[in-house]
């Protein structure tokens, strides 16, 4: 045993990276990655399976713990975004610097272009197998299992309220999970709090288009499914719906800021610095009336 | 990002409220928006899906950890009751005073209000698109999505005490969970066993009316359904039910309040208070002692 | 508020009870009301619905939960054993009691009585609404929602092997979890853990006759369909089935006991109590070394 | 009472194991049993019912749940590995020591053949009643209740990347839980947290060839059945698909561990490490110092 532990102290140096920045990048990637690879899994089993192995109920548990799971495998590291969105809403709020965001934007969605390659590997049988493989359209359609697509009764306007209404609820209920002036759960639960986020956004909002709710999880499998066999159908589909799920999560991410902030987060912060500013001025009311006993002390020492 | 920092500064102190009450209501406002958005949500979603994408059970979870997440939103602040039920208790046992309960009440009712508002804009072209939309008969009404009522084979009477039931056991279960004489759950996971007890609940006493439980989480969505579309059918369907899960939880609160007293709050409660005095009377003996012990020595030393 | 608070604690002392096993038998008595009227509720509803408001599986996360959340209300006070098997197994160990053994399985049993009487109140109109309601036999029978009758493939002996099974699995299950020196799940999550057993016992032992493993839980609703309107029936229905739940469990309650104990308890048990040796060992050396060397001083004293 | 605790001193005393590697095989026997208990009985209650008692999402809930309770069972006496492959994966980092290795993968076996002749036994009645049971072939055959077998749109290769990919995916997410310097849930929930990557990888990755992605979950059941009636057919069938589980796993427990390593792993490792260093540097570098501080004020008095 004690070569062994010498072989793997020298890998450990070896591949040990210390630019905090790559390494925070590489965590992202891996978390997104767990996060699409489960989540696409179970919509790839529900649909493969043709509804024997899988519902609309299972897909939604495995997303909701597969950002669970992702959270827990990058958030020492990275914080555990797993969502361009949640990067975008700590920066706006001075929690992030903005370098990170276009590195770990380009590094999600690189997870996710890989996690769906995986489960493009894993039911490669299972696609070929199933009537309907690689067709855009259809009832049998395939590319839904890695991307989304909106449904049939949803306008491309709808289609853009609902990407932002879902954002708006995600950042909403991550930011008073992570609020630091209103922490409401035990150190070391906020990945199974977000976990079940996105599990009642499954629920309660995945109807319209899928709740994708996160850039990054739409254009990594979007761009793996164009290269993989469905063509570029999957960017002109429904008249460029692609670009919903990548820029109107940002607009429900300042929406959500803003309705947190307003209608929690302001007063609890405000509420901190105040009672701060009062210890302060406790703290120095105390060291004047010190400084006065001392000179006056003096003052007395001086007249006797 | 200096600057940044001290722009959201700005914005903190120029939007911060600082009226306890009114924070607090806003924060109620907000947990209550959550639970009826995600809740109604998940009814919207089975229905106008047609089953495809929700079922009994996802509506139970969603309303479940909906109450989780509401809670866990506005806990620190208002403490997160999120229905006029749990105020109407807390209240009743002197542990919230009794001028929260109007202005609760109100903004509970205001967040479903907009929780539901929120539901109809992101379901809007599904609900066109469904047979029957606004339609408050028939097999597929959608009015049931917003506000509750009763099944067919429900008369009022059972209908009366289906909503007194199941408002008594979520009031023994969510004053066993917060009894400060009787602490079973570490802090910081009543959120999540609250939403256990609104998952059982829904479970369980679903059957017959919906399981409102909550005079607020079922007025707000059925005033916006009348504006919306629906009109005043909603208050006059099946002879005025609006007014029983308006009225039942109260009583039902009571009936709770009375039942987990009886057979468990006042015996812990008086528990902690005898061993409270016990430990009081051994302190005051012990001073007698002292005392008379510092009188014989004096008496001894005199006498000496 | 000052006169409500005043009007409270004289409701408090009033209604105290000192004794400690009425006041843990009342607790019991509750706890198990809770199991009974949440998990049944939940049959009810799936059998009431024809299946539109429920499945087996919401009927196995129901009785789940309801076990955590019975045991949360009364845990504190009694221990929160919801089960005269439970109750035996700690008695057979001596961890508790065994005259508390006739008190808690009385009032365990009056606690499901009392759960299924709610129960039948709640769905009074739906189970009249019901077609074949109070019949024994048929497809519709709805004496199942209360008791447990074993499914048409089972014999007697199978029947009475499967609730020695299932109760052994609870069994073992519960002493890992519970168990002083093997403590395995921070405090305060037992009861959500023990949800859990019950849960996924019904998720694979479910088939045969309904999981009752629990003598309470069976006779209690069981009696209360019999003076309810079902009849007699219920006790002679396949040659007396119900005494299988009353005298099953306590026999896997025994054989579980010593499954755990023989593989894992004993052990834990005497490494503790090798390591408590070992130390006092330690200690009376080092005592036997300080007197040694005092009489050496005291010698070399002398000497000198 | 008294005699009891005497009586159960003696027992404790005679059938306590001292030797650890027995003790702790004997644990993970008990814990794989479990797992497979609960697990392969939901399979079995799923299948026999006909999917009125179950479906593959109970089938996913129990393995999930089941892994958890299997670990909690045995995770303070052996750690809870349950599986041969996690046992590879520490070996594999020097975490445990290689001899266990066979040990465990005896006892995991021995568990998982157990648990498996458990369930025939409480099924029996039900597979006898079952139409086509013990038959290898047709759409109702009972083989897979036990061990796995392919889909018939899978091919060998397919299924062998199925069986990796399953395994790494269990294994990266394993590693991050237990990472000694990534630790990022809270102590005791580590058994919970792997339930849900059971749950997850079964909702997504289950479709192929049933998750097995464990060799003694897969050959201990294997053997039974060949014993209990099955026949040899359950090694030949689809040309010695047995082999496939319990190889592959290895395969993805030695990419699993890289891609963790790589990718998380060596980076906080390295971290702590140069912390480390950096530590005893400032330390090393303080006591240079003291000592030349010393040597200075030698100096300093001698010249004095």
């Amino acid at each position: 045993m004690g070569r062994q532990k010498i072989y793997l102290e020298k890998l450990s140096h070896f591949f040990q990276i210390r630019n905090l920045l790559l390494r925070q990048a590489l965590a992202e990637c891996l978390g997104t990655l767990i996060l699409v690879m489960f989540g696409c899994g179970a919509v790839a089993q529900m649909k493969l399976s043709s509804g024997s192995h899988g519902m609309f109920l299972t897909v939604n548990f495995a997303f909701g713990f597969a950002a669970t799971l992702g959270i827990l495998v990058c958030g020492q590291v990275s914080g555990g975004h797993l969502n361009p969105a949640v990067t975008f809403a700590l920066c706006l709020l001075g929690r992030e610097r903005w370098r990170k965001f276009p590195m770990y934007f380009a590094f999600q969605t690189l997870g996710a272009f890989l996690g769906s390659a995986i489960i493009f590997g894993m039911y490669y049988d299972a696609l070929w197998d199933h009537p309907g493989s690689f067709d855009m359209t259809g009832p049998n359609n395939t590319a839904g299992i890695f991307a989304t697509y909106p449904g049939k009764h949803l306008t491309i306007v709808n289609g853009f309220f609902d990407q932002i209404i879902g954002t708006t609820a995600l950042i909403v209920c991550i930011l008073a999970i992570v609020d630091p002036y209103n922490n409401p759960i035990p150190q070391g639960l906020e990945a199974f709090t977000v976990g079940f986020v996105v599990l009642v956004i499954g629920l309660s909002m995945g109807f319209n288009s899928g709740y994708a709710v996160n850039p990054a999880r739409d254009l990594g499998p979007r761009i793996f499914t164009a290269i993989a066999g469905w063509g570029t159908d999957v960017f002109t589909a429904r008249r460029g719906w692609f670009l919903v799920p990548i820029f109107a999560p940002f607009i429900g991410t300042i929406i959500g800021v803003m309705i947190y902030q307003l209608m929690v987060g302001f007063h609890v912060e405000g509420e901190a610095r105040d009672r701060e500013n009062a210890k302060q001025e406790n703290e120095r009311v105390r060291l004047t009336n010190v400084t006065t006993n001392d000179i006056s002390k003096e003052g007395t020492k001086e007249m006797s």
